[in-house]
């Protein structure tokens, strides 16, 4: 089924898309920053600086750490860290659905169906008679 | 400003974004495949995977090939090609406009604002009184 995923530029260089959302959604689930980015296949390093990244943009921790330990520590989302994760995935549901038929019509041209078909794209021809 | 892009997920590995909108539309504007590529900073194969990649989406030539020549040949969108890449944007644009509100809301909370000064996202929390 064909899917929407967003990115939100925020500002040069403070983006937030699909990769760090998975990443705050698996140590949510898995408690653990290195078991989130085992999950993803990334580097507890990348991971640990996509965690810098975001609490650049939030402004404010997104990660509650509990340092030491055999798995590195252990790691839940601040309030804040899951207020915007469900926000970003909000905006994403509604983003989805307000384009939902459109997806579709690009799901057929994708599949084979000639452009002419879709009805609901603005037509970009002009009319000749007024 | 906050901006919204989007990737359309059609099947498992064939995803269309703002990369390959991007190369699209450097071709079309530049008339070689080799310039859109200097110009998005890849190479010339990178772009040509990507093009193959984007043809296989939409099942179709995406693009006129003129071959030879001392710039690896000249190319041009096919009507196919050009519709796709509007519907692209199409899609992006009122997607945004659906969103824009809560765009708006998340930009506010990245510079500090608290989120609870937000009303345009679903409450989370249950009403104790009905």
């Amino acid at each position: 089924m064909t899917r929407l995923t967003i990115r939100i530029d925020l500002a040069r260089n403070a983006a937030f898309g699909p990769g760090k959302a998975r990443l705050l959604e698996l140590i949510d689930k898995t408690g653990s920053i290195r078991a989130a980015a085992t999950a993803m296949d990334m580097s507890y390093r990348r991971a640990w600086l996509l965690v810098q990244d975001i609490e650049a943009i939030i402004g404010e921790p997104a990660l509650e750490r509990r340092t030491g330990g055999a798995n590195g520590g252990g790691a839940s989302l601040t309030k804040r860290g899951r207020t915007w994760l469900e926000r970003y995935r909000s905006i994403e549901k509604r983003a989805t659905r307000a384009v939902a038929n459109q997806l579709h019509a690009l799901t057929r041209m994708a599949a084979g169906a000639p452009p002419k078909a879709d009805k609901i794209f603005p037509r970009r021809s002009k009319r000749r008679n007024s």
